[in-house]
């Protein structure tokens, strides 16, 4: 893969975002005698083996609900082969099984392509049990399962991650039409963390467009609405600390990303859809040098990378509708709104914005979004030993979970 | 990349037609250890480095008329590095001058990947001079120029592929909306020409499916109208010469195909958009050991092998309008109709759907569409001096055609 130089970064504290780069070639071809790529004039090159060597250690999970099998196998297609698939999913059992479909899927896929692959229902009562024995009983709701929503099942996912002996996690969505966009998303990764030369290290996309209807035909609009406005708030977040305006971030929503598992373990992962947007908020308190209460960097970490890419395939997917969009923008602004490093500026910057949109009304708090603990708090012996006690819905194909492996 | 076993095949003469075998994996691994690749399971694997040898022997030829910046540059990132990529034109360049803009992109690209390219437009005088040198007058119309037309373009491509040294030649249209997709097209070439194992082979692509906009949802349809016709036409042809009826040509109309160039050199085009539904009627006319006239095949060429492959992406590209697939589908069914290895049967049926559609009066014949002489019979040395010598509109970025290596 090809990428554009990264020219500028912006810094908060310990975190270093870099500028989003785009995609120049999807296959920057052998180049025999390259060993890892480097700068070449105004590009980027990582050469296969560079991205080949961090495919073996990516997993790539893939939250689902409810969608077609066609798309799902689209999906599996385009992950490629030394990446070790996780699905975690939360489509109805009832009255059809489709999680039971997905699994038959997911089964026949890695027969045929000869590989391993993992599965688990987010709903199902062993992993709920799993999760609580493990300590984290905050993810448990009023019925004793795991709650649904886009982070929680993030945060199963990155569990299971941990315990493949794996170093990085990335994550795609499942309703995706174009199988070379989710191929392209993880050579993406895979560049990516190659790049950041960091034992912390994330990498987000951004898509190149995303087509909508109207009128009748495709029109390729660069941005949603919703990723506007949290970008928006975002840099507003890091522009009010360093006295200079910013625009650096673009992928404050971006559900396709990847990051270390070092890194990913220690980092609290919010609920539903404020999962995305507060990763940055949790890198600013974590690696920001404003909370005394952080952490120190492990001594071999001198920063904290986030590269940015731009892909060149558009996002197709289903048309979620506007109350979804509508949804993931405020739970956005929430976790910026409670963050303790946001200036009280950015904070009325919400506020307003919220009242004008109608989500608030004038005097209101923002609600607060759900903020888990670390995954690298859990006990990871009593999860999989309780997984493997009680679950009917976790499946190993061709794999083992594994507890010596956790870092 | 990872495709189905190909279990059937069907014959005709020399030509060996393989059904259609599914990409399973657009990307199946470095696969350490494994040489070529093989028969796995179920499944053939093509490894890395074959593809790689494929992909340093390939020319993609880009017949491009109109097409928008955006999504010029989108095909060219999709394309591997290693395929050396030659777009030929057919833009407006009045009242703004389209294919400069389309070389600036080009040279921008390369550039930027640090790869070569050329270029040419179809309609340039220089062009014309040089073809008319070269011997092929049949392809100039009455302004002195090369005809417009998707066959005359890709003949255009095919003299200059020649003049490359490379081995092989592939299509891809400009239009396409999705860049993974084009790599896709491209791995599925060099995946196919490897399987081949032949010196004269082809490779056809059958889309996964192509969306449409249908009551303001997308709906993805798997195959169009007009190549359900073709290869309904095609495939009686083969089936009133073995008695046994057959679906086996799935990619009559295929617009993204490839071949050797050591095939393509020896075949006749056709004009226009029978071109691609010709190539099936040409090799049957060649190969297909019935017709007294038809050379013999070389001492170390056993067989014409045409494999078909169903990609994973869809096909998300312009719509046309309905003119131009009933055209495209009539002049199919012209080229079957004329040729010497169609039987009776088949132009009799041919006959009754064209005057049931109303494109044929009762007791009229089809039109004859225009049939070139095969590229190999040009003087390649004319045809390069002269398009140096004359042609402003001809680019060669990073690269020089040479002669010499037209084998």
């Amino acid at each position: 893969m090809r990428l554009e130089q990264s020219h500028r970064t912006e810094r908060f504290g310990a975190v270093r975002i870099h500028e989003l780069q785009r995609v120049i070639e999807l296959d920057s071809g052998a180049q025999r005698g390259v060993d890892l790529g480097g700068r070449v004039g105004n590009s980027q090159l990582v050469a296969p083996g560079a991205i080949r060597a961090i495919e073996e250690e990516l997993v790539v999970v893939i939250p689902c609900m409810n969608e077609t099998r066609r798309v799902i196998e689209g999906v599996l297609s385009g992950i490629p082969h030394d990446c070790l698939i996780i699905l975690v999913s939360n489509s109805a059992r009832q009255p059809v099984d489709r999680y039971e479909i997905e699994v038959q899927s997911l089964e026949q896929f890695c027969r045929l392509a000869d590989r391993p692959a993992v599965a688990v229902h987010q709903r199902d009562p062993g992993l709920a049990s799993a999760i609580k024995a493990a300590g984290l009983p905050e993810l448990i709701d009023d019925e004793g399962l795991v709650r649904t929503g886009k982070g929680e099942a993030m945060l199963i996912g990155m569990a299971m991650a941990a315990l493949t002996g794996r170093k990085y996690v990335g994550y795609v969505d499942a309703d995706n039409y174009v199988p070379g966009a989710v191929n392209e998303y993880c050579k993406a990764y895979a560049a990516g963390l190659h790049l950041a030369e960091s034992p912390y290290s994330m990498v987000r996309i951004s898509w190149h467009s995303k087509p909508k209807l109207r009128d009748g035909r495709l029109f390729f609009s660069r941005r949603g609405r919703s990723s506007e406005i949290t970008n928006m708030f975002l840099n507003r977040l890091v522009a009010e600390h360093s006295g200079f305006g910013t625009e650096v971030i673009a992928t404050g929503n971006a559900g396709e990303h990847a990051f270390s598992l070092d890194l990913g373990l220690r980092m609290r992962l919010a609920g539903g859809f404020a999962v995305e947007p507060f990763e940055y908020v949790e890198l600013f308190e974590q690696f920001g040098g404003l909370l005394p209460e952080a952490a120190a960097l492990p001594e071999d970490v001198k920063a904290v990378p986030v590269l940015q890419i731009e892909t060149r395939n558009p996002h197709f997917h289903d048309n979620k509708g506007e109350d979804h969009v509508k949804g993931m923008r405020m739970q956005a602004l929430n976790v910026v709104y409670h963050s303790p490093v946001s200036l009280p500026a950015v904070r009325e910057a919400i506020l307003e914005f919220m009242v004008a949109e109608g989500a608030l009304a004038p005097g209101q708090e923002p609600p607060r979004e759900r903020i888990y603990p670390p995954v690298g708090s859990m006990s990871f012996d009593t999860f999989l030993d309780t997984l493997k006690a009680e679950s009917t819905a976790f499946h190993q194909i061709e794999c083992s979970l594994d507890v010596s492996s956790v870092t």
